[in-house]
């Protein structure tokens, strides 16, 4: 199995100050900010860094595991894509953070799950979000 | 300034264990590994994984501060370039880990910023990588 890295995601203690360093004071254009929620920065063609608040991340993982600093987030095109990533991921070594389910912060579906580096990755279904042909991200 | 993700480095604590994951029992192929050194994936055109030793991260920082459990890193193509990316970072309020300098570990041109979110830049003049226009990685 080859991993993708489409979204990197930041988990930051304080959202507002995050966006104001990258967006406000270092000029860098969000591709979508929901203020208090998520900012999204284009990092290239066909990858994102999303700022998500450290709290956010604990919910949205939902184990009452350790927060991780960082995820990387690979996008599916479908739910099954999403549990078959899983199960190889599991059979290699990895371990299930949060099994394959519809997310709270959007309409689609989810899993974490964290390698033995440490390092958590989130798969993904999101069909209010893909990236074209170019790289560019378009937001349903 | 617009940032661009180009290598996102994971600083693990058991190099040998995280390729052991990753390229033999995932099965990801490398784009290039060096045995107690690095491993790099090809994580989508144009970006990067790499593999780092946290304490190989930590001397290559050099500055005895926390290291940092992954850095993102951009490619420059110059070392003015480079300058330019750390004097940006640092007006919008970054703080510079290790100055604008000759590596260690290549031949070329590096610096090291942390930014207020507590996220650590590696800003990179690398002669001897580059991906080219598909996004496939060359190394010298």
């Amino acid at each position: 199995m080859d991993l993708r890295v489409d979204i990197i995601t930041l988990a930051v203690a304080d959202l507002d100050e995050a966006h104001a360093f990258y967006a406000n004071r270092l000029g860098w254009h969000p591709a979508l900010a929901i203020p208090g929620e998520v900012t999204f920065f284009l990092a290239g063609p066909g990858r994102m860094i999303g700022l998500f608040g450290r709290r956010d991340l604990e919910r949205d993982i939902g184990d009452r595991g350790q927060v991780p600093p960082f995820d990387l987030g690979q996008l599916f095109h479908t739910p099954a894509e999403v549990d078959a990533a899983v199960e190889a991921m599991v059979a290699a070594g990895a371990k299930v953070r949060k099994p394959p389910q519809r997310p709270e912060f959007f309409e689609g579906y989810h899993a974490y799950v964290e390698t033995p580096d440490g390092t958590v990755w989130e798969l993904v279904y999101n069909p209010g979000f893909h990236f074209d042909s170019e790289g560019t991200p378009h937001f349903a």
